[in-house]
């Protein structure tokens, strides 16, 4: 029995959440802070970019300091705390000590992120007052408050929950995130916070979350960018009598996935100026790791993403990517399918197949498979969104 | 002595052409064909794609088997004939069949490129009309024409001539290209015919031209993609008394290298939608290779590409693409410099000079520079353009 539940990051028994505006957006929540009631298990998982965020490391600071044990995050928007050099850093280092003085949390408990514009100071001030304000406003019904005070460009606020049963009883894991532009696999911008209400060990937790986010957080693609900033936090309270051991990590694992596939597709879903949610499923490669090579270059193939935009079935841009994507790919053995619609194979192409694939490219989700026509049938699945004008107009007014 | 002169493809001596509207398009020239007055060295440069269109197979078949050697090259827009199978490399065969009948050259001395849509059958009976109807017309004043016949999507036709001395005598190169959309690297997507005076073997030939579009059209990007159709073939009609031999062709490499670095820059400025001319320099790179795939991963972010339509001076973004492009990069020491803003510099921001960037970033030629901050000095540029809500408009609409 799996369902998915109201409550967000506070549908798990344990922890309390809060959200102000404090300043650093002009209008709008712009900081929340996530607390569970005791120290708990934490995992993360970060940016693989080089130019290193501030909050991100700090954050990994002390997670290793803490051996995996945290007990509040603080997350503001507004300002990514990016690329802001030593004065960055030692912003990011007073942030976390907010947040330790308002919720009397260990400093080495205090986990922070941060997402906005890059290479503008944090305004501290705001910020720690943010921090002491949220903290007096604690309470077990603000995720939805939450998930809003950590959007950037999203369209509206990310977050669910899922309660499943274990051979030990009931779980429940909740999460916000958000995303908007720069989405891409590897942790690559956006931030995700998801609870728990289990005992389990931190690098249990960990690996859990590692193996969750392969396949849903590290799937998707909105515009190919990589962010400086982007986390995924998973604390667990220990609040509900249930542990989560080695042999119960799988069934853990199962539903951590499913929340983390709902939410990363709610991110594709919101992507700047998305219109569809578009699953790309490369098949016929000659391993997983070329399969989703490609896959990635379709999803951020600009000529794709625009056909994808007027729902034109221009299905020879996606052969033209296969064939640059530096992956084994043979053109006489190819097969294109949108929707329902066979467009080529065995090269033969069926113009007659063209309306039907239209049709589909109508819809609001989209499937599309490539089979790179190889002797081999391994496979990779992406979930992308198309590219609209007004992903441009959000992005090219963002600061201004 | 050297200047760029008028003329085109037909400046130099020894080469006629000729366009007309075969019927591909729904209006306008789409047929085009340059004729050297006798068989001509004739050097190539193909797309890397591996999805070869079929006109890229027969027209390296010729080559191969004439040793270099050419006298006829036809042209038509409107259809890539990629992506056609069986029946588009019959189709393929054909043109350069009705091209040899048409004009008197043999098989092999006729090649063959094709521009537009990708994935749908080439008319043939149009190509072939259209070949007998343009080889009546050919005459050394229709270079403009010519031009204008191999556009798809481009905002105006591009030519150019250069006159240079070299110690022998006065050398004239003409060309004329098509690009637009899909502009990346290594010969991908963008045609370009270019013509030459001199006598020169056909492997010195090839070694100039590869020697060429190196750093020209092999250093300009719109929008990251690489297609299955794009060539670059360049003819010696040896219509002059010049030979150029071993002693000078570095001479006559650098008026090519010049030429093509004109019609390269056009192609970026020409970009769909493009409103600038971006010049992208890396500098602090651990190598040549590393400095030039920061670049191109610079040229094609959609968020750079975004702040730049914006006229935003987000350097931000720049940092993060140089720290997810997989090359060396230690933000500490990093430098961003955009006209002669220096934003960032040894941990140190600079938000005063954002304005002095943003002046420049309204400018219709915009320059950047990124050091990667490592302990060598290797450096690479790249031309680029922005991305403006226009070029989704017109790659969302390209087919309907």
């Amino acid at each position: 029995m799996k369902s998915f539940i109201a409550g967000g990051i506070t549908a798990p028994a344990g922890f309390r959440a809060a959200a102000v505006a404090c300043g650093l957006k002009t209008k709008n929540l712009d900081l929340a802070l996530v607390v569970a009631d005791k120290p708990s298990s934490t995992a993360a998982v970060f940016t693989t970019n080089l130019a290193l965020a501030a909050p991100v490391i700090v954050s990994k600071e002390h997670l290793k300091e803490s051996n995996g044990i945290a007990q509040v995050i603080a997350v503001n928007s507004g300002c990514a705390n990016a690329c802001t050099g030593e004065t960055g850093l030692v912003s990011a280092h007073k942030m976390a000590g907010s947040v330790a003085k308002a919720t009397g949390c260990k400093l080495s408990h205090a986990l922070i992120a941060s997402t906005g514009v890059i290479g503008v100071p944090l305004d501290m001030t705001k910020v720690h007052n943010g921090i002491i304000a949220a903290s007096h406003q604690l309470n077990d019904n603000t995720h939805l408050e939450a998930a809003e005070a950590i959007m950037t460009t999203d369209l509206s606020p990310k977050e669910s929950a899922v309660k499943f049963d274990t051979p030990s009883g009931s779980v429940v894991i909740g999460g916000m995130v958000k995303g908007a532009g720069m989405i891409e696999p590897n942790m690559a911008t956006m931030l995700g916070f998801l609870t728990t209400d289990v005992t389990i060990k931190p690098h249990l937790l960990q690996k859990a979350l590692l193996d969750a986010v392969g396949n849903t957080f590290n799937s998707i693609s909105i515009d190919g960018e990589c962010s400086t900033n982007d986390s995924v936090f998973l604390m667990a309270s220990g609040a509900s009598d249930i542990t989560i051991d080695e042999n119960l990590l799988p069934v853990f694992t199962d539903g951590l996935r499913d929340l983390c596939g709902l939410l990363a597709r709610d991110i594709v879903q919101g992507g700047e100026g998305a219109t569809k949610l578009v699953t790309i499923l490369v098949s016929g490669s000659r391993s997983s790791e070329e399969a989703n090579r490609a896959a990635h270059a379709m999803a951020n193939s600009l000529l794709v993403k625009t056909a994808l935009n007027g729902g034109d079935p221009n299905w020879g841009r996606l052969v033209a990517v296969a064939g640059r994507a530096g992956v084994e790919f043979n053109l006489s053995r190819a097969k294109v399918r949108i929707g329902k619609a066979l467009l080529l194979a065995n090269n033969t192409i069926y113009p007659d197949q063209e309306s039907i694939a239209a049709d589909h490219l109508a819809e609001k989700e989209v499937e599309i498979e490539v089979n790179l026509g190889t002797d081999s049938e391994y496979s990779a699945t992406v979930w992308t969104c198309d590219l609209s004008d007004q992903y441009v107009r959000i992005n090219a007014d963002y600061r201004t």
